[in-house]
């Protein structure tokens, strides 16, 4: 007892001086990079400075990211469960950015020299002739601060600002990758109806909804003097598509954790994941397609047409691409023996995702999109050949790097609240914003969940609808979609409400998650391999899952059993077995030793379950139910026992 | 029989398909980026248009190095074994640079508008002016190219360009660190004197050797007539200094693989992990102090004093850095439980590593340096307070980040071959390096091995003494130095010579290994766990290693075993046996139960041989003694087994 109070005490000292010195440390940085700013800049050290001054930036998100670290460990030694990680790396963005906006005083940069000529664009390279000596400059962007107004510190706080486009090149592709490699196929498969019913037809509805609420709201501002500048139908149109991204971070942590129902788990994972990607070509299809000029208030339909048609373009562009990288990262898997060296494997698997994005880029379609389901085609089929080594490395890199772009995206999220220069926050548009979000999410579950109970076998119990209402949070999505662009007025007031509905929805929705869940009476504790007996509200309807579904879902189901698999991974049944007779010496080409060895479904079930417990968020499962003993260690899944 | 050869036939018709395949898609990615490059640029469009001719050039790379490894793959496969994967890499490179230079024609970028205007200096800003809206202009730098030479497709080979710097802050680093973290610490810490005065005084010899020999070719071309423009002694010796940084991959690789004598591995991995480090600093420190103007022929001693002093203090200071950050690290990672989630706790280990290089890049230090410090003391201390887990996952991330690394770099050593734009191929010059760094090398290891044989129990033979001389390949580093500045006419000369030597010690040097170690009789097959009994040529004197080597070395090994390994980390003898009776209290505070339990050697042998087979090229480990069996998979030490 002594010594377990003891222990108890030291930790927390300890914990306490780490904690200390990291700040130390972070604040030490802090200055420093005030001294950088301070000293004298020399033109031909600007390069040098500017390094140093990017390093000294980026460091403060490291540290920020080893705080957030730190503290998370704290809380779930301490099992404290109220305040997820994310909404942590969000405090600490806050908390620093008030520093930075308050704290540190950076000099204006005076080295601006303003050269008039008369052009009629401005070209993206231009040569400056100091005498004799010519300069090569490229354009960074129209100023847009013209109005005259001063803003403080300019120069530091722009510092820490990064390209927007970081978001959607380097954060988002791991994260949105990593969601699709570890979705729970079974059942989301068996669900996939719903999903795709909440996910396009739902994030459309709520898209719409959210723009008709908005421009009502708008339209009362413009008519009290509470607005100024242009703000148009379609302006709101993108802000509820934008804001229509659900980000299911926070809330299938704690579900994971709890083991709630694994078919609420699917719907609201699925409809979260596939929503993201409908947010994305949503938006850009309305930027694509916005009529341009002063004239047009309303949207037209010919307008609306060509998004819908843009739409269709990008998004099966998208996919196709995704899928077609995916099946040829399994077939190379399969008929090479790759496997021998995991490191190659590893690196290949990790290259052709990689891929997948900029090839989608580079053809005008959507990265993120692309990888989102090429990630869910390399986890249903290539994860099938990866030695087992491998099967390891790529669930780990990807998890560590959608840990890591996760937690940098929401630091950064709260850095802004304060260091963004040009924020616009209207209480009447924001109390506008929320109500339509509110509205919109409503206008999403509740008609949708009826309207597809009529066709369900296991219905959606209204418990379960106002979980899916109340889990609507919105994430790194909508940040990364509100904050690429912030040119006009009506951006700018987008993107403040954007972050001020992110902060909300996270902390509160995400913190009330377990209250909630018990006072609908979810069930929690579901071992999600047991959901075949009885899970849930309506378990009783649940017998022989396997054959349930709708028919598309079955025929699918036995075509991927049957020929896909077998085709693309060393499981399934052989081919020789599966396709007619006449093509014999094809499918004995197409079969290699493994599946003649391990045929039937043993090796298929096994890749259904890829990262089942722990998939999106494996760092909290079981704390629950494993309790105060030590065995922490093997949370992650079948890898070497630790100690 | 017969299946055996169908399976082969089989086997050897799919790689073609394979690699066949991956060729068309690579074609095609570079006739797309053509296309993007021929569409009519609109001024607004031109960010989309760059970022999707940005994804397209990404991608040319990562289709270069998947490429790269599927052959691989198949040189492993069938067991080729005179070409390394880097050479590979390059071929690759230079076939698609020569169809980027030959068969790829972009249009010229004409968008350029030159101003003048009379300023006496070119400021990192500019604001223009364009009919009342206000565009702002970064300095990109002055337009070297004043000639008027014409050079076609520049906008296109311009495109596959990259920043050097790119190779300083984001590929090296991985690299480095990895040489630190799985360096092989016993034999290290043995042949620590000679490695330190291989790669100290060594360098500085090459250096200055190298500098000598090249000025006097200089010389000579100057008075024939053959050089045009400035060359400096300080040019020379900076030449120096970026080429004499070996490169250990390609020879340690097959040293690995074969398992040559470990004291030779150790000199030679050891040599060339921290000679990367002193010419990193030592160049940086050369241009620093160098004379600027014209009329200072030679390198004055004032600014050779200054040099040496730059060079310590940049030394020293990277070094502290690192060594202090690794302390850090392994600090938290005692005092914490981090160790119970082992996906916060590889998360910590990468963000402070990282974390290493930004602090030394922002104050002014070398972060590669600091990077490699950090790794070893990683390596030495964290290491053993990892869990498991964590310590697979570490050594996996890094090893992937360490080959992705490395091949890129190759790849785009092969692709600047052909389109970096301002080669200078000078043959006379290019015949002066060759033999300035051959003289370099051996005025290197000859007298250098003579010396350290006086002191030294276990020889330095002279069959050992030629593997050195032969293995001194240059490599990534000697490259990312070298493009670093390639502004004046040397430079550029100096570049091209550099990419030379590289190509040319990678294939020739690292083909003829094999048939060097045999022609030198050097004993091969030889298990580092018995070098104690016998191995290498003067092996009879080997016994008893752990209480050989000079004082120093006792020294540090007592006092790192008996006081810093237990501060720092869970194993060792207990602080409380080891600190004198009056520390007792503070011996109790800093020590963990664990080290009560585990006491004593057994973790700590365990972490010195960390990496200790697979380390620096672990794909090729165990290839010729496991044979034809399929146990290939275990390759990469302690992970779960497969199947």
């Amino acid at each position: 007892m002594g010594s377990k109070i003891r222990s108890y005490v030291f930790l927390t000292s300890t914990e306490c001086i780490v904690l200390v010195c990291m700040t130390c440390l972070f604040l030490n940085v802090n200055c420093q990079t005030e001294n950088a700013g301070m000293s004298n800049v020399i033109s031909e050290r600007k390069a040098e400075e500017d390094h140093r001054q990017d390093s000294a930036d980026l460091l403060i998100f490291i540290m920020l990211l080893t705080l957030t670290i730190l503290t998370i460990w704290l809380f779930k030694h301490r099992r404290f469960r109220f305040l997820h990680e994310t909404g942590l790396a969000m405090i600490y963005g806050v908390l620093v950015g008030v520093i930075l906006r308050f704290g540190v005083h950076g000099q204006q940069d005076l080295n601006n020299v303003t050269l008039s000529c008369a052009m009629n664009s401005s070209p993206a390279t231009i040569l400056v002739n100091v005498s004799g000596h010519f300069y090569e400059y490229t354009l960074k962007g129209e100023v847009k601060d013209s109005d005259g107004e001063d803003v403080p510190d300019a120069e530091m706080l722009k510092k820490v600002t990064f390209d927007p486009e970081i978001f959607f090149n380097i954060l988002l592709p791991p994260i949105i990758f990593y969601a699709g490699y570890s979705l729970k196929r079974r059942h989301f498969f068996r669900n996939l109806g719903s999903i795709l019913s909440y996910a396009f037809v739902g994030t459309a509805i709520s898209c719409m909804v959210i723009g008709a609420v908005l421009y009502g709201c708008v339209a009362f501002m413009k008519a009290v003097g509470q607005i100024q500048g242009d703000f148009f139908f379609t302006d709101c149109l993108f802000f509820g598509a934008i804001i229509s991204a659900t980000d299911p971070v926070t809330v299938l942590a704690i579900f994971n954790e709890l083991k709630v129902d694994v078919d609420l788990y699917a719907l609201l994972f699925g409809e979260s994941v596939l929503n993201d990607a409908v947010a994305i070509v949503l938006s850009s299809s309305i930027v694509a397609y916005q009529p341009a000029g002063d004239n047009s208030h309303t949207f037209d339909g010919s307008a609306m047409l060509k998004s819908i048609g843009v739409f269709l373009v990008v998004f099966s562009g998208s996919f196709s691409l995704g899928v077609v990288t995916g099946v040829m990262t399994s077939l190379v898997t399969k008929f090479t023996k790759l496997r021998d060296f995991p490191l190659l494997e590893t690196a290949l698997f990790f290259l052709m995702s990689w891929s997948t994005f900029l090839l989608a880029e580079a053809c005008g379609f959507t990265g993120v999109v692309a990888v989102l389901f090429c990630g869910m085609t390399q986890a249903h089929y290539t994860y099938n050949n990866l030695s087992a080594e491998s099967k390891d490395r790529t669930k780990q890199l990807f998890e560590l790097l959608n840990f890591l772009a996760e937690n940098f995206i929401f630091s950064y999220m709260g850095l802004t609240l304060f260091t963004f220069q040009y924020h616009v926050f209207n209480p009447l548009f924001i109390l506008g914003a929320f109500i339509a979000v509110f509205v919109g999410r409503a206008a999403n579950i509740y008609p949708l969940s009826f309207l597809l109970n009529l066709g369900r076998k296991n219905k959606i119990g209204s418990n379960f609808q106002h979980v899916m209402m109340f889990s609507g949070l919105r994430g790194a999505m909508a940040f990364a979609l509100a904050i690429r662009d912030t040119a006009t007025y009506a951006r700018r007031m987008m993107f403040s409400s954007t972050l001020l509905i992110v902060f909300f929805t996270v902390w509160l929705c995400g913190g009330g998650t377990t209250p909630m869940l018990s006072f609908m009476h979810i069930r929690v504790g579901v071992d999600s391999d047991q959901d075949n007996t009885a899970a849930g509200v309506d378990g009783g309807e649940r017998r022989g899952v396997r054959h349930e579904g709708a028919w598309p879902f079955r025929m699918w189901h036995s075509f991927d059993h049957k020929y896909l698999k077998p085709f693309l991974t060393h499981s399934g049944p052989p081919l020789t077995t599966t396709l007619p007779a006449c093509c014999g010496p094809l499918a004995r080409c197409l079969t290699t030793s493994q599946a003649y060895q391990g045929g039937g479904d043993v090796h298929d079930e096994d890749s259904e379950l890829i990262g089942s417990e722990g998939a999106s968020s494996p760092m909290y499962t079981d704390i629950s139910t494993v309790s105060q003993s030590s065995s922490f260690n093997n949370l992650h899944g079948p890898t070497v026992p630790s100690g």
